[in-house]
Order: C-alpha cells, then sequence, then structure tokens
C-alpha cells in the first residue's frame, strides 16, 4: 500500500531544502563508468570525491549511486554540480513522481524502474533520479540491482558507436532502458490476467477474488508510475536545453512512442482487469442461480415422496386406532378398499406432479 | 491475450535500431508491382537487390514484403533508401501501435490490418509498414495475405486513372483498404453483438458469460488498434511533406471520415459489448429470483402437506396406542368423534393457509 | 443492429468514387420547388436533367429525390453541378455520419432525418445528403417521407419571407426542421423512461429488462447520430464560405444552440436510461431479499409443525408397538402420564420457538 | 420527466421567429420598478406601453413580467427595444438552456431558478429571460414569485449603493441571486442524501430505492440545468460589451467563482447519489445473505428433528405391525432391546451434527 | 455531509459584500509574528490596531486571526490594507474554494486546511484565508490549531535564511506546509484503505459497508477540497503580480509538483475506494453462495432421510392396521417378507443418490 503516496521525510512546514534521507540506512555503493571514445574506466569507488577524479578528456562520467542513505555524498554533489536544494531534498524524497526540470546547468529527471516480483506476484517500483551535465551523469537508486547491465555492456565494447555520444545519448540510453522494461513487467501482469479470465469464470471463489484485487490495485499504481513519463520524455523531445543535442531528440521521439504504447497498454490492461471483477459477480450470481435451480431439485424430490407418504401413512395410522367401535375393520372388503384409495390418492399425486412437470 | 502488449524483442538497453526479427523462421515472399501510364511489371522476385531494378520510368514501384524473417533484405532495403535504424527496428518489432514519420526522404506508416477469424470467432491483426518514397512503396506484412487484392487489380487494368498518379495516392489507396476493411470486420463483430442480445436475457448461462468476456476483450483490441489511426490518418491530410502531392490530401480527408466512423462505431460497440455484462447479471438475478419463487411454490405445497397430516397422524397414533386403560377407547362415539376432531384441524389449516393466500 | 454500422457498398480496395447503391432496388421520385419572390413551381419530374431546366430568375432550384437507386441520375447531378466523386459516393453509402464538406463551388451536408417508430418502439434514421451551391439545393433522402412539409408549405405561401432569400436560408430552414424533429423523438424516448421508471421498481421482470436494453441500445444510436452534428452545424455556424450569407450565420447559431441542447438531453437521457438498468437490478436483488424472507415464513412453520408433531408421532409410536411384555401398557396412569410427557413437550418446543422471535 | 427535455412548441420546419407561446393561458403580471439615484418608483401596471413610459432621468427601469401567456406585449417589447425575432421564440420556448448572446443594443441572458418543491421532495426549475440594454433591464418569468425579494428591498433603501450604478449592477444582482439560491437547494438535497446515507444501510427497501432515483434523476437535472451557466456567467465576466462596464466586471468574476463551486458541488452529490445506488446494491445483498443463513439456521432443526425421530418412528411401526409371526413380540427383552437401539441411533446422529457443527 | 456544500450565510439578494459571518460566537485570537534580519516579536495581540503597530524595518508582519465571529476587525483590516469588500466577504464565508485572486495591491489565497481526526475516523478541514501585501501577511484561520508550527519555530531561529526573504517567502512556506500536511492526512486514509481490503473480502458485514461508504464520501470530500489547488498554485508559479519576487517561482513550482502528486493520489486512492465497494459486493455474492450450498447439503439430509423412511413408515403402517381380513398377516413370511420389501426399497433410494452423487 505505502508505494501508493509519498513518504514524507521532511516534516510539514520544514525548510525546503532539508534533507532527510527516507532510506535511514543501507549500505551505499558508488560506481563509475567514465568513457570517451579510446578508453573506459569501470571503477567502484568509496567516496564521491574521488568520482569526481574520474574524468576522461572529451568523455562522459557516469556516476552511479545506490542507495540514498549518505546524505554527506549528496550533497557533496550538490556542492559539485552546483545543484539546487530543492533537486536534492527530491532525490531522498522517495515517492515522487516522474519529473522533467531543467534548472539552466542541469537536467533533473525522475523515472520509476517497475520490476515484477515473481515471489509476491506484485509490481514493485525503484525510483531513479538522474542529473545530466555537460559532462557527468549521476543516476541516483534506491538499492542495488538495475536495468542498465545491457548499456554498461554496450558501452565496454570496442568501438561502441555510444562512446562516441554526449551525456545526452546516455541519458537516452538509461530512459530507454527503464521503458523497454516496462513492457516485461507488462507482459507479465498479462499473462497473468490471462490466466485469471479462465477461472474467473470457471472457478469464482474469494481467493481469486483476493487476485482480481490485487491485480487492480497493481494496475493503479502502474498508472500513477507511468502516465506522467509520458509528459516528461515529450518534454525531453523538445526541450531547447544546451544539454541535449538536436539530434538525440529523435531518439527520445522513439522513446515518446513507447510511453505511450506503455500507456495504452496499461490501459487496456486496467479495463481487463476491471472487466474480471465484472465477470466475477455475475460468474458468481451463475454460480447461486445453479445452487438454488439444484437445491429446487433436491426440494421436488422431498415434497413428493413427503406430500404422497405423510397422508398414506395418516390413513393407515386411522385403522391402526384400536377404537373398539370402527366398523370398517368389520368389513370384508375394508383392506382392499383402503388399498384402493390410497392407490388412487398416489396416482392424483402423481398426475398432479406431472403436470407441474416435476416428474 | 499477447496480442495486447508489445512483444519485446530488444532487450531492455539493447542499443537503439539493433534489429531482430520477432519472427524468427517463416518463409518471405518479395513481390514487384512496377507501373505506370503504359506498362505494369507484376513479378515476383527471390533477392531483394533484383527488387529495386524493376522500375519503369516516371512510374511507381510498389514492393511488398510477406514475413518479417529475412533480417538482410530489411537492411538492404535500409540501406537502398537510407532508412533510419529505428524506423527499420519498428518494421521488425510487431506490436507497435499505428504511428506516422517523416523522415525528410520518406514518410513511414505503421499500421494494423484486422482480419475477422470465423473459426475463433475473434478478432485478429497483422502489422502493416509502409515506407513512401518519391518512387517507391515498399509494404511489410508479417505474413501471405492481406486485403489489397483489388488495388492489384485495378492496376492491372488498361487505362487505370491510379496508374497516372504518385506514389502517394498509392498510399492512400492502401491505407483506404485497410480501413474499408475494418468496417467488414465490425459487421461482423455487430452481429455476433446482436446475437448475443437476445442470448443474454433468454439464456444467461456461463458459455454466454465466456463469450460476452471474449467480445469486450476483443473491443478493448480493436480501440488499442484502431485509436492512434486517427492522428496517423489526421496528420496524413495536413502533412506537408514533398511526397504527398496537395491533391491527395482530399483523398485522405476521406480515408479520416472513415476512421472516425470506424472509432465511433468501435465505441458504440464497445458500450453495447459492456451493456451485455451488466444486462447478463439482471438477467441471472431475474433467473434466481425465479428459481427463489418456484422453491417457494414447492415448500409451500409441502409444508402444506406436512402440516395438515403429521399432526393428524400422530392422534391416529395416540388412539393406536396399547394402553390398557384408554377410556376412550371404548367409548361409542369415540371414532367419529376422534374424525371430527380432524376434519376440523384440517378445516383451520386450509382456511388458515387460505388467508395466507398459499392455496 | 445494422444501424450502428455504416454499411460497406465498396468492397475494400475499390477505387474510390466507385459509385454503387445501398438501395439496389426501389422506386425513385424526384420533385422540384422552385421559387422566386413572384412564383412558385412544385412539379414532380421523371427524370433529371428536366429538374434542372425548373429554374426560377433569381430564384431558388429544390431539387428532392427519394431514393438513392438510380445512380445514373446521381452521376447526372454530379456532371451538371461539378461534385466531387467522394461526394457522389457519400451520398449513396448510407450509414455515413452527419458531416460538412466546402468544395469551392459547393457545400455538402450529411445529416441524420430520425424517426419514433411507434409500433416497434423504437428510433429510426434517414440519410439526408443536402448539395448547396448558389442557385440549386439538391436534397436526396432513403426513401420517401420526410419532415419539410411545414416548410414547403410556407413557401408556396403568398409573399413568404422565405422567398426573397438564398439558397442558404432553405439549407438553415432544413436543418432546423431536421434538428427541431430530434426534440420530438426525444420527447418520446423520454416518456418511455418514464413509464419504464415506474415498472423497474414496480416490476422487475424480464420483459421489462428487454425493454431497457432496447432503449439503451437506442440512446447509443441517436447519440451516434447526433454527436458529430454540433461540429458540422459550428462550421456552418462560422464558415466564410461564399453561398452562405453572413445574415445567416445567426440563424445557424440558433440551430447550434438546439443542437447542444439536443444533444445535452440525449446524454442525460443515456444518463438516465443506464440508470433504470442499474436500479433493476438492486429492484430484482430486492425482490430475491423478500423472496428468501417469505421463503424463511415458510419453513419456520414447517419446521414448527415437524419438530413439534413428529417427537409426538414417535412417543405414540412406541406405546403402539405390540411387545409382549411393555410394562407402562399396564400401569393405571400410563395413558395420562403419557399425554402430560407429549404436552410437556409441545410446551418446551413452543417455548423455544417463542425465544426465537418465530412465533 | 417533461423538464428534462425543451417542450417543442415550434413546429419542426415552422418559420424562425413564430411566436407560440407554450404558456397558452395564465395571468400575466407586469411590475416595473424605476430608480435613480434620488428616487424609486414601484409600480404594477396593466400593459406593457406605459412599462416603458415609466424612466426616471439617468436611472434604470427594470421591467418584470411574470408569465409568458401574452405574445402581444412580448411583440411590443421587441419592436420598443429592437429585439432579434429569435430572441423572442427563445424567449417564449422554455427549457432553453442557459445561454449568453450579444445583440449590439442589447445582451441577452437565460437563466434557470431553482427551487425546491418540499411537499414533492423534488427540484422545479423556472426559466428566466434577461433583456439587457443601457436604460433597461427586462426580465421573463414563466410564473409569479422569485428570488430577487432581496434586491427589491435593497433599491428602494434611503442612499443605496446600487442605485448610482447602471443596469449592469442590475444584472449582476440578479444573476447573484439566482446562483445564490442554488446553494440554498444544494443543502437540501445535500441533507436529503445524508438522511438516505443511514437508511440505505439499515432498511434497503423498495421505498428507499424509489427515493434513491428521485434524487439521482434530480441531479441529472440539476447538472444539465447549471452546467451551461458556468459559460454564460465566464462571458459576462470577460465581454467587452458597451453595456456592461469593466468596474462591474469583479462581480461577475464573483459570481463565476460560485458558478463552479455550485458545478462542483453537483458533481461531488452527484457522484455521491449514485453511490448510494451502489452501497443500496450491496446492502441488499447482505440482507439476502443474512436471510439465506437465518433459512439455515431454520433447515438445520428441521433437519435435526427429522433425521432423528422418523427413522425411530419406522422402527415402532415396525413392531406396531400385527404379522401373527414375530419372534421379536414374544421376546422378554425385545422391548428394552428396542429402546437400547433407537437410543443408540439418537446418540449416532447427535454426535454426527455435533461433528458438523449444527448443534 | 455539511461540508460538502458551502454555508450560505449571505441571503439571496442580500448586497455583495455584506459581512455576516458564519461563526457568530466563538473566540477570536490574534497572533503577530513581526521578523527582519535582526529581530523577532512574536506577540498576542487584543485589537487589530496594534496588531498593524507592530512593524520591523524592512521586514515582515505576520497576523494571523484564530476564529471568524469579530466582523469588526476583519472590517478594520479590510480598510487599513485597503481591501475590497467581496474579499472581505468571502474571508467570512466558510466552505470556499480554493482559490486565488490579484487585486493590484494585494494578493488573495484561499486554502483548505485538512486533518485526520482519528476518533471519527474522518477528514475535517478547515479554511485558511491568506492575505498578502508588501508588507504584511493576514491568515484567517477558523479556529485556533494550524500546520504552522515549524514555520514559527523556524522564523525564530537565529539567522533564519528565511528571516531576509519577503512576504512572498512566506506565503509560500505557509502553502508548502499545508500542501505537505495532505501527504499525512492521505496516509492515514491509505492505511485504513489497506486496512479494509482485507476485511472486505474475508468479513464483508455491514459495519464494513459502513466504512467503504464513509472512505468514499471521504475521498469525494477531499478531492473537491484540493482539485482547484492545482489551478491556484499554478497561478502562483507563473503570476507577474509585483508582490511575488521571481526567485520564489521555483518554490512554487516545487509546491506545484507537490499538489498534483497529492491530486494524484487521491484519484488513485479514490479508485481503490471504488473498487473496495465493487469487490464487497462480490464478496458478499460468494457468502451468498456458499450459504445456499451449505443449505444444499442440508436439504440433501433431509430429503435422503425423509424419503427412505417415510415410504417404510407407511408400510409398517399399512400392517399396523386393524382389519379383520387382512390375508397377509396370517402369512408365515409376511414378516421376513415385508423387511425384504422395506430393504430392497431402501437399497433402491441408496443406489439411487449415490448417482446423483448426494452420498
Amino acid at each position: 500500500m505505502s508505494r501508493f503516496y509519498r513518504k514524507t521525510f521532511k516534516k510539514a512546514g520544514e525548510a525546503p531544502g532539508t534533507l532527510i534521507s527516507s532510506a535511514t540506512s543501507g549500505e551505499v555503493k558508488i560506481h563509475v563508468l567514465a568513457y570517451n571514445i579510446e578508453k573506459v574506466i569501470d571503477e567502484e569507488v568509496n567516496d564521491i570525491e574521488s568520482a569526481f577524479d574520474i574524468k576522461l578528456e572529451g568523455g562522459v562520467t557516469w556516476i552511479n549511486i545506490d542507495g540514498l542513505s549518505d546524505i554527506n555524498a549528496i550533497e557533496k554533489i550538490g556542492e559539485k554540480l552546483n545543484i539546487h536544494k530543492l533537486t536534492l531534498e527530491d532525490i531522498l524524497s522517495i515517492g515522487q513522481r516522474p519529473k522533467f526540470e531543467e534548472y539552466g546547468e542541469y537536467i533533473f529527471v525522475v523515472l520509476k524502474m517497475l520490476f515484477f516480483n515473481e515471489s509476491k506476484g506484485r509490481v514493485e517500483s525503484e525510483q531513479l533520479s538522474i542529473i545530466l551535465t555537460k559532462d557527468y551523469v549521476v543516476t541516483f537508486q534506491e538499492k542495488v540491482g538495475d536495468v542498465f547491465e545491457n548499456i554498461r555492456v554496450r558501452l565496454k565494447k570496442e568501438n561502441a558507436k555510444m562512446r562516441k555520444l554526449n551525456t545526452d545519448f546516455l541519458l537516452y540510453s538509461l530512459v530507454d532502458a527503464v521503458v523497454d522494461h516496462y513492457f516485461i513487467v507488462l507482459e507479465k501482469i498479462g499473462e497473468k490476467i490471462e490466466h485469471m479470465e479462465d477461472q474467473v469464470i470457471d472457478n469464482p471463489v474469494p481467493k481469486t477474488l483476493k487476485q482480481i484485487h490485487k491485480i487492480k490495485s497493481d494496475m493503479l499504481f502502474l498508472r500513477k508510475s507511468v502516465w506522467p513519463l509520458r509528459e516528461v520524455v515529450n518534454t525531453l523531445t523538445k526541450t531547447d536545453s544546451s544539454t541535449i543535442n538536436d539530434s538525440t531528440h529523435i531518439y527520445f521521439r522513439d522513446v515518446h512512442d513507447h510511453t505511450v504504447q506503455v500507456i495504452e497498454t496499461i490501459e487496456t490492461l486496467k479495463d481487463m482487469a476491471g472487466g474480471l471483477l465484472d465477470t466475477y459477480l455475475s460468474s458468481v450470481s451463475n454460480r447461486m442461480t445453479e445452487a438454488s435451480n439444484r437445491m429446487n431439485e433436491v426440494m421436488k424430490i422431498l415434497t413428493i415422496f413427503a406430500s404422497i407418504f405423510i397422508p398414506l401413512t395418516f390413513i393407515a395410522g386411522v385403522y391402526g386406532m384400536n377404537f373398539e367401535y370402527m366398523p370398517e375393520l368389520k368389513w370384508m372388503y375394508g383392506y382392499p378398499m383402503i388399498w384402493a384409495v390410497m392407490i388412487i390418492m398416489t396416482l392424483v399425486m402423481l398426475i398432479y406432479y406431472r403436470k407441474k412437470k416435476w416428474i
């Protein structure tokens, strides 16, 4: 649930730019990947100062920070790259909505990385903040583990086309990787919904209901996480910021197309998940009608037996009485007569039920 | 289901323009139709190189490629016509949303051809990518079989007006044929819904529910496939690309009208399919009420019989007891008296039930 | 149903402007009404050529064609007034959405006339296509019978103000008559819904459900038919076409107001019809609850009788057994004792049920 | 119901501006309130001519007409103030949507006054048409009784600030009074909904359903009546008509704020009323479940009694048979044996039901 | 409930700017906080006149008024700061929607402070009106208690950066504190919904329904209170009012981001609350089906017992009759024969029920 609302780390009324990390503890890893056309340096460093020292001429330095508990490091980055206090506050406060902000010398982008947690069967998100300057790309993640492995591999390849390009292309590659990963998450959810569709009609039990509820809730979460991205990428497509080259715009346009597609798919899956609940309700009602019909059958059998034999038993009971003066008992044909009466009564009842189509 | 989300062929983080075909195998057919005012060449070729050689002076060459497994061929087309890597990636990745892109020298259009699979009773789609240059129209389809047979016939006719026109008119004809075919699909779905409408009220069984669910899901699919087309065609109506002549705009306006009509029809059918489920639920509830009412009738019969005859049987049982000292048994009028009591009891019960309107 | 989607007369891929009438047979009536300030000619003609010959100086000629089966006539009109092939195709293809098109020398308007078919209790529509030039108004209807009788009467009156005006005012009058007739249709539907509202709560039977479904479907149809009209009339209000005088704009603004009102009324009625179904479901559930409660009452009576008298009968049965050694039978007070036991049991049960509030 | 659609007084196809009153009979009252800084004249007049004669120098004359049956009077006003035929038609045709029209010399505003009819428990509306010229404000109401009493009182006060101002401020005051009165109506509806909220959960009976339906229908009506007002007042805020002074714009902005608030409140109340129906359905289903559970209890009691005593009675019946050769009957311990059997059977059944948790 | 609509304090038709307080009684507290770079004065005063006297050179004076019952004081503020009558009316009339108004010399902002009342489990709101001039910030609250404690603490700190800034930064701080507090309220609601989610499926009782209804109603209230804020803050971000410095815009942009996030969270929570009701209904239906199934089991047991033993009892009853001439009774094997018949009947019934899968 908590993923549905921003965790408020700053107390209401606190000064803007007061840095309080949401992750009070936890390891912090700083990884630096610096490259230019000729060379790649791939190193893990311990303190942020040394990270900025790794710089290749005419190249790009990508500093990735996993974990948000080291406020000092973040403040130092702020000083080093001249970052606004509000930006630093945003980096630390997870639960941000995706956004794009241009601050003269740097660009600030917040994204959500989404993962499908197979064991819980739910979608999880991790906040990714990116600061882009002419020379540096600094990325902040909540914890270790991301969707950029392919990018790292590509960068380290000999003659990687990417190594000839600037920080803006790295930004594009990161955003593209994040968005491409959404498709994988959506595919998993799609499969789950497909699986539910059969269950809903064939087996509308409470467990199924719980799963539908979970999927619907996940779709709301996904939607909330991805919708603002459209605007973010759209701005990237059009921004005339000096840090984004015109030739990169076409790539952002491609990401924009993918984002739109992600959103449309989310909307469709959301509608489908919503449809599941409606179908579930109909399906349960169906079950109930069937139960009612079955009970009708049971009741009919009971009623037929009871209504035929209870009166007959009564008649037999009458002639089982021990009154001294019961003339019928003396009659020669009393016994066969009573049989005749009982058979006729039975036939009448059977015909009646026949007419009612009960038998 | 898989049709609801893009198949991700590129791994997240892969370089843009990495060509990986979604169709790893499968036959590829290259068909060339070149024409100018005087002449038509209609030929199937084996390699893409020779396809480009077929060219009539002042005429149009339409290269149609069925099957996406031959990445080489697609790369060669890319080189030949100077196509952007991202475009080639889009052609290979099925599950694209319809789009229009202008790249200076060429126009790139992605559409969805829709077919109604009678045997499965479902809508299926096939991606159609079109590259338009001054001289060439190259179309890419997922597999053999399309909606363009009429266009081919028309082109081969003597003095076909179309042969005097440029590639842009061929583009129009292709788009028009795709959109016109939507109406056929919609008509089929309309008939199915019409058929369901009676079923829903007269026979709200689980099978009907399954069919409603399928139709609703199909409508979501259709909507997702067709909505973006509106924008695509609208752009075609207004583009000042040099490859589209002004005189063709009026034809695209016509297609635009049809597209809007398709979308409105989809929305209406979607609403109708949604309404089916609501009606279904009401209809099932109706059934259940009827079952309850019927059961009430059954129960009433049982109750009347049981409540009248069980007490009577008890009375008869009492006087069937073998106690030695039961004064009533000796009475002269004991037997008729007991009959009188029993008849009165019965009448009282009957009057009671009469008052309750049970009988 | 078929009214929900365009009838596709052109095969997909057919050349644009291929004229195939949807009405392959059926009578065609051509009616001409030519007027100027001094004179009115009101004539039915057999061939379209002679229709164009009827022309009064400085006046307007209104040619009305009922029935779309005579393709020749329509082609001749096309030649005569220099109409685009696509327009002619539109005229012939019923199921068009309302639209306004300006083609330099003429204006083309497609509208839907709506009628309420009392016997079927449903809304029906007829396509009305209007071609407007400086001198001619040509109207095409699917069949005989329209909403223009009042206009014809007004035109034939001495000194009719309308006779001093141009074709654009006739266009206005036609559109206004069509829209005004919508109110009549909406009033009928409103009355039906009002009638349903009582039924839904007082008598939620399947027949009522069918009617709700029909009304909802009609509202979707109406909406689809009328929504685009707003844009059409809005364009007429603003167009700077030379065929529409500025002084007529104010009249179209009035029609525009009415159209907006029609649309708002349709939306409201649609919401009300949708509400009917929700209320119906609640109402049926109510019924079911009542049935359950009634059944509870029935079951209680049965249970009270059965649970009291079945044990008593058993006791009586015990002492009706013929064992030779049953000491109780010999006791002097066996019989009254057993009565006492039975009365106590009965009282216990009655008190129990009393406590349960069953009696 | 009839309040949901415009009453069509003009027959479809009738000439525009044909004045046919919707109110064919009914008294007409003409009330004149003329004022300038020094003086106020408050008079009821019999004919419209004399109304216009009442004019104070540099002052405003407000003519209020209650009742729309006197077409002559309205035509005279039309001539006097040079009003367009279409405006007069609009005044007479009730069921107009709120609108603002500027006709050079005068402004025409249509509003809905809303009243809450306590006895019927429903919202009712009355059309208010206002014509505003430099010197005159003419208001048309359907019948006697309005929301302007406070304005009249204020105007008659010595030194009323309002008396120094022009017709536009009177217009503002009228519109403001109408909108302010909406809050009173909304408050009543709010109270009704609040009252329903408890009922829906505690007492979901058909009567409650009827009331929910009525409220929902009222909300649709309100929405339809008030929505267009937003645009009307917004236009008044911005219009550069010479009849509206710039200094009055700020007052209209205030009304605009109120109107937006009214609309938001209507939307919220509408959502709440819609929520009532959903809750009602859940509540009824709850009831039904409770009824089912109660029935289960009843059935269990019946089944326990019947399944224990019916077999016992059968056993007793067996030994009540009169066969001559029934060895058991002669046994010394036959009777106690049979008791033992019966007691064991009873215990077995009791244990069985105990295990099933029925007892 | 009353929180859903504006309390109308002005009678409809009353003059604009007539000051009638909604809070006719209640204590009024005036608190002044004046600061400049060097000094802070924090004082509670008794009359409004003296409040304005507290002024530090080049500094800001923040006057906070808790309680709206002292109309005199408010009028004096109006005179002192030259406030428009309509603004004063707005301050007094609680139930305003959030708004921003610029009046030349001053800015007027209305906000809603939201609190979560733990004991009632509901959201409550308090209106906050802010008047901003170059030198003064005057805030009006309905009652004592707000979300600004942190701001006061920060202001009193030595060297507070805030003390160097103007009134516009104080405005920002106030708005920011209000919006930040929304997150706390949303978190509480989120927790409640999370808690409901389990209950709805596991325990769909009427009490749960009541809580869902309350939450849904709260979400509507929240939405109504917060939506307009987006526009307010957006205007603050862009206004070129002289009272707002350009450097403060970036801070308002930050608040704007938060506001958008609040709104998105509200929408998501609203959807979740709506989903709860749908799930509840399905869950109740589930329960009902289970009840029906259980009842089926009960009925089957009853029917099996009754249909087997009632006929047997009848047979026993027949041979318990006392007719003199019943040949069977004399037969040597009558008794075993009858046992055989009864056992066979029982077996037949058991096999029958076995086949029906009842046992």
